[in-house]
């Protein structure tokens, strides 16, 4: 009842826009969603004589991969036994890829492909591999089926992307992620043709790469949680086969206690006691940037490096850095003086143009954070524009400047997914929106990229918390500026999200695990009710001031269980703003929500407790009684002052956060309870 | 309640014994169970200030890498924010860790350690850093809670093994299985105290080792599904870092047909056309044990591989090679007259003395299935013991011949999780029972080893094959031969699995994710339901003849949400065990049960359809409609013919497999209509 209804809400609120594109999006739960696509009667039967054929040259093997992933997943979908468990040497398969040729992945790589579906014989044609692989993952989203068949409706689409740069940033440096981890994140990104993967590799809390040169790094600078440069390596080729540039990111000259605990002699402060920063925030060990010493160690890790990340985009990060050590170094105030450099940022500025020679040397692009872009920098830099009006500077605005200024560019405020914003917000921020840009400035905007900053995230819930949103933001970085309803959108990152579990992301599976570690193994049914309505505080409201939790604090309590847009909250505020607008038809269930409430203190109740569920008591115990209160007065459609005062008292509670989790139910309960006063007040 | 329910079930029924074994039992969930352990009345608080002290010089790392584990998952379990994070430096730890010395793993390594458990105060001591992270894992076992505490109690300990030989068998071959896999793997074998991963590399279904010196096996012989050198390396280092040895087996001279792919001139059949098997079961290809070639082979394979894997012992295989191409090739046959060999057992035994001589001179053990253990074969081999009744000969029966015959020998028959039969069965199974041995003979024994053959499980259903019935079984191998109380080890072995999640072991998990892919998303309840009471078919009726299944096949079928001891129908049957055996206060329990079944099949009928479900269409119906008429017959004390009839004519239906489960309640159903038939019959 639940999942119909949700439909139903969904369609009724859409925009007026009732044209073949809203009806195909009703229909197809494709994410992005493609340029350009129409349908046709025909129909294609999944069954076990499915073949694939690769008529074209794969050297690089991304079609292949591509291929077998797809045959595996389209057979562990639908229970289908195919024939065929790998692409056919024959080229007669029923479905048939060709493309013209092999890429070498780059910003200039051709993702265009076009698919065509009748009822005997799928075609993908694409001018290069990637192509292909993009138009495989639309494929497998057309998967439809009737109460006894799998099939692939008849379509025909024409795809290209509207931004070259469509990646995923994971900070691996607060919180380390396994190898395993970034694999089936490269997998879901893959999956919604993201194509950059940007890897924060070193911050404050720990240098996550190994090297050779300076071994130091990983002995006393990682905990033991680093990558070997074998691995490395096995994470890049897992990620160009799936089309998927990476990004290395060594955080410099800021965000360097980790890489001075190994080399203190680099710092800015001599004496200064360096080790690896259990909290989070911002702090003051910083690179020396007149030691000599410094760009020889820079030059020579970076030489190190550079062959491990083949692409041509290398980036120093150059964020947040406050100067204080510097400040408070004589040797570095005169060297300032000596160069007349006026400010920090002058002296940074200094800093990143030697870095930008020492990467040229080695043919890599710099990029770096927005602080980079300083008047003397040069235009061979590449902006990461991510401050926004939290850091006191407009939305977006130095992508726009940087590309008038320019610089190639690319957008992450905006898309910062650890400030557990819903996804609407994300999806309804564009890169350019209704800005003129000439051509050439244009060109320059790359594209956008996700951050998945990872204080507050560990193995167990880092995906839940990078998807599904990241899949809606993939849509607005492929897709037309137009494709932006909302409400579509939603139903169809519905199924999305539901099939990146074929991937072993484990942003549904493992909300089960935190609670039974909650309850010690017990019925979890209370606490799931519970998380259906609550979410994790937002814009780093969790860990204010970055000292209540360390790096090793246990991230398996509520707020872990918890996600951004919590379900039964989406659909009894939709409830609530249609029922108060006068759609009486709903009551029953306004009353399904409000009686799964109030019936759930009793379940939680039952619990046999322990120190965990303690401060979840007054939670449950809350919205219960308000709940109870209320669906009362909704079935005897009248409601009393005392029972007004009750609600307000608790509505009070409701209202600030429990056990780092906020009610995200609250506004609503306060909505319908208003209502009842004006309508229905009793004596 | 079901909970509760569950435990005075397993207590009431719990042997006459109740001695201080069997209280300590009831309220300690360790396994294995100790040696010797005594109880007094302190309790160990466990809050922000527990700090861990390594009194020792820790210079393999294992005890650090022990205790900081230890650490995040107490402060995981516990949700208590800890000062600090790692070991601290300082001696006075409120965990203090001595050990004399550090050891080369091997099967002499002493794994002994005591803990002492007081108010302020643990003490772990060992001979052996081995030693100290047993006792780390023993002591996490020991977490206890209140309702506003979490602690340690007072205890002591002294422990050590009764085998040297611990081991789980994974065979990546017929389903590749990734490092992450693995390493979750060694964790929860480290949790149980198990010390030997056995690492099936090799089958017919692919060769997953990487070789510089062959890479025709990799290139051509594994579809790119293999461990990089450097991959096995990391995989060894991580287990030794466990107090884990790693085997490493190269199945040969049959289970060769990936290897022959590779290279068919080492093949027994000229001309015939090698490729990477995709069935399951016993094939012809075989090496050639008459070619110098394939010796060259094998020595320069074997030389490459052994300095990977450190361990004395070298795994050969050996089994199921029933020579058919041998009988085909006239060569061969010339080569057995010619060397006085009668029969391929005799050609068999000529190849794997040459083999013990190349492994002898790289410093290795051979070690080989049973079928290696001809009169000729020296006694330097090691014999795996696995045939019994199943093929043909007495259950152990070559384990206790072996150590009578010189050999040092480990079992593995009794222990094939595979064959997907109850904890129970594997847990009676004693390597040694009431056979009087020498002590010559008994120290040939070394232990046993769980083995997950693969045919039927992929990445995604693996761990719930293997857990938790290994958990048990490693039980069997560490603990006392008198350790055997059935009821009492499945009452430790439901937190025993529970904890298993801390490491990311998916058995429970999985499940719900597999239910989700058969519904398509929908709501799961009515499934889990049902897989609650069927179990996965067993020895081998799943995939009969071994060609229902590909290896490329869908294994997200009902068949893999289902486990072993299936968990309402466990407490189903005792529950009606008990009321049949006059015990009529739990008639409530039991129409619980029948009530949640007779409603079932009303869930399952409002599923949207898909293919996937139409197979369960019947199970569900069936065992709704019998558990109706059974229910009412229950609540009304009375059953009339006509019911009697429909009951068996639906038991006839449930008594047969339905997609590849079985429903274990059918026997129970069927002794509770037989109790009313016989005591409530109505005209």
């Amino acid at each position: 009842m639940k999942k119909i209804l949700l439909f139903l809400l969904l369609f009724n609120c859409s925009s007026g826009d009732t044209n073949g594109q809203n009806a195909l999006m009703e229909q197809y739960d494709l994410m992005p969603w493609p340029k350009d696509i129409t349908e046709n009667p025909a129909k294609f039967l999944i069954n076990s004589d499915v073949t694939i054929s690769i008529n074209a040259d794969d050297t690089s093997g991304r079609v292949r991969n591509a291929a077998v992933n797809f045959l595996r997943r389209l057979s562990n979908r639908t229970g289908v036994f195919l024939n065929e468990g790998f692409p056919v040497a024959a080229k007669d398969g029923t479905i048939q890829i060709t493309f013209d040729q092999v890429a070498t992945l780059s910003i200039n790589t051709d993702e265009s492909y076009s698919l065509d579906i009748s009822d005997s014989s799928i075609t993908i044609r694409s001018k290069t591999d990637v192509g292909a692989t993009r138009g495989l993952a639309t494929l497998l989203q057309l998967t439809q089926h009737s109460d006894t068949d799998y099939y692939f409706p008849g379509i025909h689409i024409e795809d290209a992307p509207r931004f070259v740069w469509r990646g995923l940033m994971i900070d691996v440096a607060r919180h380390f992620q396994p190898v395993g981890v970034l694999k089936r994140n490269l997998d879901a990104m893959a999956s919604v043709k993201m194509n950059v993967f940007h890897w924060h590799l070193t911050d404050d809390q720990g240098f996550r790469a190994e090297s050779k040169v300076y071994p130091r790094l990983q002995e006393f600078a990682s905990d033991g949680l680093y990558y070997t440069q074998e691995q490395i390596k096995d994470v890049v080729a897992y990620a160009d086969k799936l089309g998927i540039r990476v990004i290395p990111e060594f955080d410099v000259p800021g965000h360097a206690s980790a890489l001075l605990t190994a080399y203190p002699e680099l710092g800015s402060k001599p004496g200064f006691h360096y080790a690896i920063e259990r909290y989070s925030g911002v702090f003051d060990p910083t690179l020396d940037p007149t030691n000599e010493k410094t760009y020889e160690f820079l030059e020579n890790l970076f030489s190190e490096m550079a062959p491990l990340f083949p692409d041509d985009y290398f980036h120093i990060g150059g964020d947040e850095n406050e100067g204080k050590h510097w400040d408070e170094n004589e040797t570095i105030q005169a060297f300032k003086e000596q160069h007349g450099l006026k400010t920090n940022h002058d002296l940074q500025t200094h800093f990143n143009i030697k870095l930008e020679k020492i990467l040229s040397k080695l043919n890599k692009k710099l990029m770096g954070w927005d602080e980079i872009m300083t008047p003397d920098m040069p235009t061979t830099a590449v902006i990461h524009s991510w401050r926004g009006e939290n850091e006191g500077v407009p939305n977006g605005g130095s992508l726009i400047a940087a590309a008038k200024n320019g610089y190639q560019t690319v957008l992450s405020n905006g898309y910062y997914i650890d400030r557990m914003l819903p996804v609407a917000h994300h999806y309804s921020v564009d890169p350019i929106g209704d800005i003129k840009l000439t051509p050439a400035q244009r060109s320059r905007i790359l594209g956008g990229e996700t951050t998945m900053w990872s204080e507050l995230v560990t193995p167990l819930t880092i995906d839940s918390r990078i998807w599904p949103r990241t899949a809606a933001i993939a849509e607005r970085f492929w897709s037309s500026k137009d494709v932006n309803d909302v409400h579509a959108m939603k139903k169809r990152l519905k199924t999305v999200s539901f099939n990146l579990e074929e991937l072993g992301i484990t942003h549904i599976k493992n909300r089960a695990v935190i609670l039974r570690n909650l309850t010690n193994n017990q019925d979890i049914s209370a606490l799931t009710t519970l998380s259906k309505v609550c979410e994790p505080l937002k814009v780093y409201q969790r860990n204010k001031g970055g000292i209540e939790y360390k790096s090793y604090s246990p991230f398996t309590l509520f707020a872990d269980a918890c996600v951004v847009d919590a379900e039964d909250a989406e659909v009894f505020n939709t409830l609530v703003s249609q029922f108060v607008n006068g759609n009486d038809s709903i009551q029953t269930e306004l009353l399904y929500y409000l009686k799964l409430w109030s019936n759930n203190h009793n379940a939680f109740s039952k619990l046999s407790k322990n120190p965990k569920l303690l401060p979840l008591e007054s939670l449950s115990k809350t919205l219960s009684e308000t709940a109870e209160v209320l669906s009362k007065a909704v079935a005897q459609e009248k409601i009393s002052k005392a029972d007004l005062n009750t609600i307000e008292e608790h509505l009070k509670t409701l209202n600030k956060p429990f056990a780092d989790v906020e009610v995200v139910v609250t506004d609503a309960l306060k909505t319908l309870t208003g209502y009842y006063e004006t309508h229905y007040l009793a004596n």
